[in-house]
């Protein structure tokens, strides 16, 4: 009896249509949305629609020693949910269920493969949203989001996921189902197993459920703000002074020169022009304030921007304010029509920002490549893109993200803000945790996981 | 040569300022403001001021086995910090520096000694906060604040401590300095250790530094409101009302008729006519909102308040709002006054609480004890005080916990919003975590810890 045969014993009469030997299947699961493919097949895909078809399936591998790479929308971008050889891909996609809005206590509790987009839609008549925001949001679950603590472009003012999770049910590596957290604001009883399981990129055990803080939408309508700089330390400093404003932006994003010409030359110069009343500029900068102070915020805001030599365009209404933003979602269609595309996403102190779009432009002279880059500016999260030719991602493409790591290290941040460490970054984890948090992670996993069964492989080497 | 000896060696010229045997030093280590007293005295006192002194002080401790116990300003609720027979007590308070405040980056960087309060005054000239306001925060350390996770008044808009720490600094059981998380918002390298370090009660390691995001202070006058009502089941739906209406109060403090009559005692009735125009009622409510949107919230929380039976004041200015603010802070003096007090911090999700309202009066109908409980009306914490004369806290009334916390849980909620496990609540720890998430937690404390000798009986049994 091999652990296939265990499997479908356990899973009964559910077997045939939980389990997946399509070879399409297997190979899709090799891939996310990084452009990395592992090398090798897994054994099988299994599509779990309940709790007890994971449980099974973790028993199985315990008992088998086999391998299992949990999965749900395959959208990360770091090779994290990558099906690696013998491995059994435990899908949670077909999880999907909100199974509680909780008007009165802010909250949802939801099966893992919820697409964030759905949870934010079954939220928005009762005025509540989800606040992690990837970009991927109308693709990528919630589980998924948890299990990479994704960010977004809300974070700085609404905070990433875990500050988003107040409790999960995961199936440990032994089929055990844990219960973590509360459907409270406040608990302190014992360690915070929510926070550690936020993030953990499924080396920890596999989320099965989870409750979710939920918001109340913001009152009023939002103020956009687009603006052109002659050069992105100009526009840097902007977003410098709107911070030492004391201001908080829902939405503070910039986008550097490469990054507005690919898109101008994308989207036509007219239309920039038509979103913002001129053209040129080295750099762009889109504001957007939520919340009964935005109009008085967004007037303080353009008053700023200007006298840092920005030209500024307040949105009046919701059309234009849409166009602000359609420039800054214009970034990776622009980017993917140019070239095969390594997304990056480093993570710096606000105040060192400029310093790393300098380092971005050395790095992509020195190794004569393109990096448009994007950031989050109101929290320091980078998203510089490597644009080659080709199919694959050269050699050349790793050391030049090998120095923007360590430049990112050294100036105070880290070498991902908020995609993971996966199997792309994990060269690099040690460097950055140092020997002793490295060796105390990896003893924190084998507790969690002793037959190292859990996504073995990624986040540690 | 035994560990006193071992230690002075070590701390070398420092060892006379460092190290006390005074009886009365020793004496006071065994209390916190829970006002339970341990059995038994510490070897010594250890007053670490650097880190070089921590790293120390582990060492000795790990090279001859003796347990070690964190101690910050003692002003603990649940013996977290009590010293043990036969241990160290290794105290931080001396290490009071604020070493860096970068208004730019909006963290700051302590030593966990600071004061919160202290913190806080050194925030204030930038316009920035530090949004953990536990009730004690005008002698409670930041380190003691982390070590707890402690939370407070403000926790619903603002969050609770672990939402305000960007990375720590900690000394291991056996003397290597971890250095976790970043100097960035966003980070998502490897596991959250900076999380499971919070709240941890010192039983995973020492903290001797701390990076923490400090917040804008908001904009323009914050407006107070206060209404009396005829029990606190109309109180608890006028709450309910407020948050149903997507306001978010900075705090919304709920006193019930117990409270609220040995506060009228305390201060007289004269005071509660002065602050309110009124007096009588069963239940206080407290709300106050800041930001751009306060006056337009509060005359929106007014109406729903008067709506669900309430008397309500708005306060015209800061000093009317101070008397409104006044009536709540006396809940802790005039319960001091009135006898022996056991201050209780459940936790319940928010529509919970009219339930545990009720639950609280039939407690303390079947022990025959007073509770009188203020909550944290924004995120379901509740403090019921369980007020006995005589001097020692008596079984009794850990009985009557005891039926408090398995209602707290039997409602979706908790033992311990804010306080910490410690001594006092551990015997009800694992009931509520369950066997499974019991053991996990103990094997990682010993992945950090594996001598025991970190704070060894507290948290767990």
């Amino acid at each position: 009896m091999d652990v296939i045969d265990w499997l479908r014993a356990a899973l009964g009469e559910d077997a045939d249509d939980v389990l997946s030997f399509e070879p399409d299947h297997l190979d899709a699961a090799r891939g996310d949305h990084s452009g990395w493919v592992s090398d090798g097949l897994p054994l099988a895909v299994v599509n779990a629609r309940t709790v007890d078809h994971v449980q099974a399936t973790m028993r199985a591998a315990s008992e088998f020693r086999v391998p299992v790479v949990p999965r749900g929308a395959g959208t990360g971008l770091a090779g994290g949910a990558n099906a690696t050889a013998g491995s059994l891909v435990l899908s949670v996609a077909r999880m999907n269920r909100i199974l509680e809005i909780s008007a009165e206590d802010q909250l949802a509790v939801v099966e893992p493969g919820v697409v964030n987009g759905d949870l934010n839609a079954a939220l928005e008549p009762f005025g509540l949203f989800f606040a992690p925001d990837p970009a991927s949001k109308a693709i990528s679950t919630v589980g998924g989001n948890i299990a990479t603590n994704a960010g977004g472009l809300l974070c700085a003012k609404y905070g990433v996921t875990r500050d988003a999770v107040l409790g999960l049910d995961v199936v440990l590596a032994d089929g055990r189902l844990l219960r973590t957290g509360h459907r409270t604001v406040k608990g302190v009883t014992g360690y915070d197993l929510t926070s550690l399981l936020v993030g953990s990129e499924g080396t920890l055990g596999v989320i099965v459920g989870a409750t979710v803080r939920v918001l109340p939408q913001p009152q009023g309508e939002p103020m956009t703000l687009g603006a052109l700089f002659p050069d992105v330390r100009a526009a840097s400093d902007a977003a410098a002074r709107v911070t030492a404003a004391h201001l908080r932006p829902a939405v503070m994003e910039l986008l550097d020169g490469p990054a507005l010409d690919r898109i101008s030359a994308h989207l036509g110069e007219r239309t920039i022009r038509d979103a913002l009343g001129a053209t040129g500029g080295a750099a762009y900068l889109l504001v957007q304030f939520d919340g009964p102070g935005a109009a008085a915020d967004a007037a303080l805001a353009s008053t700023l921007i200007a006298e840092t030599g920005g030209t500024v365009r307040v949105a009046a209404d919701a059309e234009e304010g849409e166009r602000l933003l359609a420039i800054r979602r214009a970034f990776h269609p622009a980017l993917a029509a140019s070239g095969t595309v390594l997304i990056e996403d480093v993570a710096v102190p606000r105040s060192r920002m400029p310093e790393m779009f300098a380092a971005i432009e050395r790095i992509g002279e020195r190794y004569g490549i393109a990096i448009p880059t994007v950031a989050h500016a109101g929290d320091g999260n980078l998203h510089p893109n490597f644009v080659t030719q080709g199919d694959e991602i050269g050699q050349e493409v790793w050391d030049a993200a090998g120095d923007l790591f360590r430049t990112a290290v050294a100036l105070g941040g880290t070498l991902t803000g908020e995609h993971g460490v996966g199997v792309l970054k994990r060269r690099w984890l040690a460097e950055e945790l140092g020997p002793d948090s490295y060796e105390l992670q990896v003893k924190l996993k084998s507790v969690f996981d002793p037959l190292g069964i859990l996504n073995p492989g990624k986040v540690f080497g």
